[in-house]
C-alpha cells in the first residue's frame, strides 16, 4: 500500500511515495512561485507526483490516495483552500483543480495538523490516542490528535494554540488579541527576549555569542550563552520557560493528551529545553494523584510534511 | 428504551428513569449523609434506583442501563472513584459495589460532564456535534463534547477549563497555579468583584440592592445595580465579560466547538450576559471569514444531572 503526500509550501512544493508504515520511499521537490495562478501551481503538484510515483517504480494504480498539507484554512470536506495568507490563496478549489490529473482519492489538511498526525502514526507520539503537537516558529502552531484523528473544530479553524491569552491586555498580537501565547513562547518572542536581554546588558555573554550583532541572535543564542554560565541568558530561557509552560499547563488541563510534541527550530534543543520545561509544568500541576502528560520533541522535522499529508489518505 | 440517570452529589443523591429522548419520566431524591462509609451511600443509591423504576411502574428488567454522574474524578473503564473531595471519596469502586444490586450495564463519569452531554442530547447544544459546556459556580467547571461523545484526556483529568491561567502571575489558585480563569471568571470570582467595588464606592447602587450588607452581595447583584444604571456596577459587569470573554475565546482558538453552553447560577442571567458576552468575543475572534461558535444558556438546569447520567448508557 502506497500514498502520496504533498507538503505545500510558500516556498516549494514537496511530494513523496510513503508506504503504509510512514517511511518515505522517494521525494522531490519544485519551487511554488506562488505569485503564478493556482491552476499552474496546481499543475506543478500534479507533475511532481507523477514523477515520485515513476522515480519508485511505480503506477498511479499502485497508489491508494493523494494526501496535501497546506498552509491556512482548508475546508477537508469540499477540499476548497479557503484562506492562506502565505500562498496568497483564497477560495482555491485545490483538491477539485488537483483530481483534474488523478482518478484516486484525494484529501487536503492543515500542514501543522498533518505534521501533528506524521508524529502520531510514525514519529514521536506514535502509540498515543490523544497528542498535541506544538510548533515553536515564527508563531505558535498546532495539531490535535483525539482518538488517532486531527481534530479541528467544527469550521477546520481550531487547534490555534499561539491565539490564547495567557496575559490579559498584554503585547498586541496580529491576531486583534493582547497577550497571545504566541508573543511570549514562539521562537520569534525568544529572540525578541533575548534580543531586550542583551541591549540592556551589555556585558551579558549574549552579546559574545552574536558576535556584538544584534541580527545574529536566534533562538538558540539564548541557550548557547546560558551553557556559557551567563546569568542574563539564564533568567531569558528561565522566563522564557514560564511563558511555555504557563501555555502548555493551559492545553493540558484543558486536552490532558497523552503526550505533547514539540516542533519547530526550538523542538531541536532537545532536553535542554524539555528538562527545564517539564519542571516547571509540574509546578503548575492541579493534582499530582494521575499520570501526566509526556512533553517530547519532534522526531520527523522536514518529513513530517509528506508523511502526514500521505497519512491523511490512509486514515479516511 | 429506558434508562437511569444517578447525580451523586455531596447533598443529596437524585434519580430518575429517563426514556431514549432524554425525558424524565420519573424522579426521587435522598440526602447523601457522606459521613458515611461509601458501602452504605451506594445501597442508598441502589434503593433509589429501584424506587423510581418501581415509580414509573416499570421492572429493573425494562431497563437498558445505569449511568452515575459522580463530582470529582471517576475512571471510566474501571469505575472507581478515583477522588471527590467533595464526597471524601479516594479509590472507591462506585461501579463495582453498585453492580452488586444489578445485573445491568452500569457507566460513570463526572458529573460536569454528565451535565454536558445532557444539554447535547437534548437541551441547548442538541444537534451539534462538538459543543463546550461551561458551568460558573463556586469555580469553573467544564465538560467537552466531541462527536457527540464526552471527551476528557487519556486519564479522565481533562476538561478543566477553570485552570487555565489567563493571567500570568495573577490571582493565586486552589490548584496551586496563578491567574487561573475561575479566579476572575466563576460565579464566585463575580462576588468578590462586586463587594470590592461597593466596598470602594460606598455610594454605589451596588449598596442599595444588597440593602446594606455585603452579605447579601450574590452573582446577580451587579447586573441589578447594573440595570439601574449604576456607573460602578456597569464597570463591574463590563470587567466581568472582559474576562469571561478571554477564557472563552481560548477555548473557541484550541477547540472551535459549534456551540458553547453557559450552566451554572449565572447561566440564568441569559441575554444579560450573553449579548455582551458575544460582543467581547467577537473583539477577540482572530479571522471574520469564517462561522463563529454560538454562545447560549443552557436549558436543562438541574434536570442535566439526572438526564446526563442516563444518557451515559444510551451513548454506549
Amino acid at each position: 500500500m502506497y500514498y502520496i503526500g504533498v507538503d505545500l509550501g510558500g516556498m516549494s512544493i514537496k511530494a513523496g511515495v510513503v508506504d503504509d508504515r510512514g517511511n518515505i520511499i522517494v521525494e522531490d521537490r519544485v519551487k511554488t512561485q506562488r505569485e503564478r495562478h493556482y491552476s499552474l501551481i496546481i499543475k506543478d503538484m500534479a507533475d511532481l507526483c507523477n514523477k515520485v510515483v515513476s522515480d519508485a517504480n511505480l503506477k498511479i494504480s499502485d497508489i491508494e490516495a493523494i494526501g496535501v498539507g497546506s498552509p491556512g484554512i482548508p475546508n477537508k470536506e469540499t477540499g476548497v483552500l479557503l484562506s492562506s495568507n502565505n500562498l496568497g490563496f483564497y477560495n482555491v478549489p485545490l483538491k477539485a483543480e488537483l483530481q483534474k490529473y488523478f482518478d484516486i482519492p484525494i484529501y487536503i489538511d492543515n500542514d501543522t495538523n498533518t505534521a501533528a498526525l506524521a508524529e502520531s502514526v510514525s514519529g514521536a507520539s506514535k502509540g498515543y490516542e490523544h497528542s498535541v503537537f506544538i510548533t515553536l516558529g515564527t508563531g505558535i502552531g498546532g495539531g490535535i490528535i483525539i482518538n488517532n484523528q486531527i481534530y479541528s473544530g467544527f469550521n477546520y479553524a481550531g487547534s490555534e494554540l499561539g491565539h490564547m491569552c495567557i496575559i490579559q491586555d498584554g503585547i498586541s498580537c496580529s491576531c486583534g488579541r493582547k497577550g497571545c501565547f504566541e508573543r511570549y513562547a514562539s521562537a520569534s518572542a525568544l529572540i525578541e527576549q533575548t534580543k531586550e536581554a542583551a541591549r540592556l546588558n551589555p556585558n551579558s555573554k549574549i552579546n559574545i555569542v552574536a558576535e556584538g550583532d544584534f541580527d545574529n541572535i536566534d533562538a538558540k543564542t539564548a541557550f548557547i550563552a546560558q551553557r556559557m554560565n551567563d546569568e542574563v541568558a539564564d533568567k531569558v530561557v528561565e522566563k522564557y520557560i514560564e511563558y511555555l509552560a504557563d501555555g502548555i499547563m493551559n492545553i493540558v488541563n484543558i486536552l490532558f493528551p497523552e503526550i505533547i510534541v514539540i516542533g519547530g527550530g526550538l523542538g531541536n534543543e532537545g532536553e535542554n529545553l524539555l528538562v527545564p520545561l517539564r519542571e516547571a509544568a509540574k509546578k503548575r500541576e492541579y493534582t499530582s494523584d494521575i499520570e501526566r502528560t509526556k512533553i517530547v520533541s519532534a522526531v520527523l522535522g522536514n518529513k513530517a510534511g509528506i508523511v502526514g499529508a500521505a497519512m491523511l489518505g490512509m486514515k479516511e
